[in-house]
């Protein structure tokens, strides 16, 4: 696979505004670029890590395309590891286009999606898992996953990985010894039988982390949840006046209940306003608890509010709260609302709340983030997965080592176990990407954004 | 007037990509940076024109906002004349919000609308004219636009004003002499009014090409009309798809008709197709026709369709097309429409046209362009303006230079003249921007974009 064609691609978004940056990289980008640069020769003899001010020009026409400055990377010491110019030009789109346009005359190929990125990865700028940090940087939802992804970045992942890759060498080459040397032992191969453990647990470790990250990444279901004049709206409308709505938003808002994402505490919630929980023969509203239902279903916390001011009978709230305890796979949080127009203190296991005047709000908010973020999420330092890719590649070296425990605690051939052993190694390095097919990078690639 | 406090904005659209610029400037700028920089001491000892890799950090929290280059411009050689930084960070929202937030903690105020800008031409990188083409420039709509805005940028305004103001400079002291020595000469000052009439009409050719400015800037309205059936749609439908849509639109699309932006020849054009016109009893039909007769009362041209396959009785054709060109001021095109399916001869004045072949539409731009660029908007090098403000300013210098004119003609005392070839200087010198009040200035940049 080789790859050092030159490219180029706006690596700013298009639209208007003072600055635009479109990225040229690859084998001759210098001298491409030098005839078109007002300055050919300062150009060619730029230093790295250095900046011109120029202009632009379409010899063609004998037109100026831009007063621009271009910032100058020589090869190795560029994000792609190629020579590159990042070509700092006026953020006016047409100006981009035209800037685009005379670079596609000049020979560069207008980059793929991620192709920046890939070209990284290949000169060993970045393993897999950093490239993957990259495109998670730029979608992170919250500053949480912000904080997350450029961990990642740093290589956090990948230092995991190799440090558990570094223990399974040890063991192969202990089985190996024993293969080559069966006569010298009694045939026990007992100190790999501990490390293989001690691998798992870490590698699962590093498994179990992707419920946050994912959370981290799509935003937690939560559903209000309640009977009509319950106080949903009202909870619902607090909960997005109090917290900022993110950043944007990927979920739809053409159906029928309400949904805003918003982040409490760093976590981004996708926030539901079901209609009223509560049986009814009337067509159109049990279409609406139909959906209500679904939305429960699916929901990673339910906040089941109950109007403190004009409660059930205890027998029918418990029924209720059953059935929906009984519909969502998550937390349910009992919530005793309206406390600022009654006396009546809140039942144990509920949280007293008023969405008038706010009080209960704060202990809401925290008990509905720890509900929703497994593991806490919080762990300083500690490599948080997002990457599917990655979640599969980790339970598939765990299940190779799942063998390699068996085989060995039931002495199988030593041949047999070095088999899955191999199997889970390979599964590792295609995580960091010593190990990659081009289906492999395509696949990963094209998701990225173009001039990344 | 000082502004030198630091200061810190996006200089590239808020939204995800690969990169993103937060622009720094100001007094103490790389002083204030480095203590969250990963690199003090480099970013405090590097070379204007350099770029340094590092990490942003936030020390009050420990943790890194992002990995990034900071380019570093020394004052005087910035845009602004000062000491600039522009980080160019991860695009991704949310870092963005982190970046920005760090440095206001760290001391740099949100710039205002173009504030650098401003500060270029306070610090006389740039005159006032150049300013406004840096905002034209990033709104042009069209390739034309964005060559004439840059052709602005590179100061052709201002080198016309600065010769005419030459040129007066010349005159106020011809007239000088005659004040200070009256008795030397028989008063007759001749020369002045051939210079004076010649100062007249550089202003006025300057100014006129004010219209071709604002329809670059703006677009033309141009209105399909014509009866139900003559190939209204097609046309609209044809043109749309023949010439790409421009950049970005500036009108709202919520209204009846129909309306799209397109680009002909470089000429931004706001297409309408309009109801069909003819007399009707209906009350929906005559409102949509009421409609039309608005859009083409505003029209800078009428594209009128007649279906040469099914034409009206000559005399009624002569009648609909007097009551469309008693609407519309500008320029009506008349279309002999369908030539493919008729062997009827076009009239005379009459562009044969087929929208199902594509036949005569080459025709049809050419005359369209022609009659919506009143002056043509070709002349290469020639400075087009599209300010208000400027145009304003020429018109008062215009009138100055008139009742200059008219005094010596008249042999009025010279020291009245004299003060009107002040107002005409003064007029050229805001222009340019050598008299520029604070409100002046305000009024023009909080139009900018930030960042700029």
């Amino acid at each position: 696979m080789t790859y050092d064609d030159p490219i180029a691609a706006l690596a700013t978004p298009f639209g208007r505004s003072a600055l635009a940056v479109v990225r040229c990289s690859g084998e001759g980008c210098l001298r491409l670029l030098a005839p078109a640069f007002s300055r050919p020769a300062a150009l060619l003899e730029a230093e790295s890590h250095t900046v011109l001010y120029g202009r632009l020009l379409d010899r063609t026409t004998a037109t100026v395309v831009d007063e621009l400055t271009a910032v100058v990377f020589r090869e190795p010491r560029s994000y792609t590891g190629e020579d590159t110019v990042e070509l700092v030009c006026h953020g006016s789109p047409v100006t981009i286009e035209a800037v685009l346009s005379l670079l596609r005359r000049l020979g560069f190929r207008a980059a793929e999606p991620g192709e920046f990125t890939l070209r990284a990865f290949l000169a060993g700028k970045l393993d897999l898992t950093q490239a993957e940090a990259v495109a998670e940087l730029i979608d992170a939802r919250t500053q949480r996953g912000r904080a997350l992804a450029l961990h990642r970045l740093s290589g956090s992942v990948a230092e995991r990985i190799n440090a558990v890759k570094a223990r399974l060498v040890d063991i192969t080459a202990a089985v190996e010894i024993h293969l080559d040397y069966p006569e010298e032992d009694s045939g026990e191969v007992e100190a790999p039988i501990d490390a293989v453990e001690a691998a798992m647990v870490d590698l699962q470790r590093l498994a179990a982390t992707y419920a946050t990250g994912r959370q981290l990444r799509d935003g937690a279901p939560v559903a209000i949840a309640g009977r009509t004049n319950a106080g949903k709206s009202s909870l619902f409308n607090l909960l997005l006046r109090e917290d900022r709505s993110i950043v944007s938003e990927v979920h739809g808002t053409t159906r029928d209940y309400i949904e805003q994402g918003i982040e409490i505490h760093g976590v981004p919630i996708s926030l539901y306003d079901t209609a009223g929980l509560r049986d009814t023969e009337e067509q159109i509203e049990s279409e609406g608890i139909r959906r209500s239902e679904a939305i429960i279903e699916g929901a990673a916390a339910v906040l089941y509010l109950i109007d403190g001011a004009d409660p059930q009978p205890e027998d029918e709230r418990g029924r209720e709260l059953g059935r929906v305890r009984e519909l969502c796979p998550g937390a349910v949080i009992p919530i005793w609302n309206k406390v600022d127009l009654t006396q009546r203190e809140a039942p144990r296991g509920f949280i007293a709340l008023s969405s008038a005047t706010g009080e209960g709000l704060q202990e809401l908010k925290a008990v509905l983030c720890e509900a929703v973020l497994p593991d806490g999420g919080s762990e300083d330092g500690a490599a948080v997965i997002e990457s599917d890719r990655q979640r599969a590649l980790i339970e598939r070296a765990v299940a190779a080592l799942g063998a390699v425990l068996e085989g060995l605690q039931q002495a199988m051939p030593l041949d047999l176990v070095a088999v899955d052993l191999q199997d889970a190694l390979s599964a590792l390095g295609e995580i960091t990407g010593e190990v990659a097919s081009a289906e492999i990078l395509d696949a990963m690639f094209s998701k990225f954004c173009v001039g990344k």
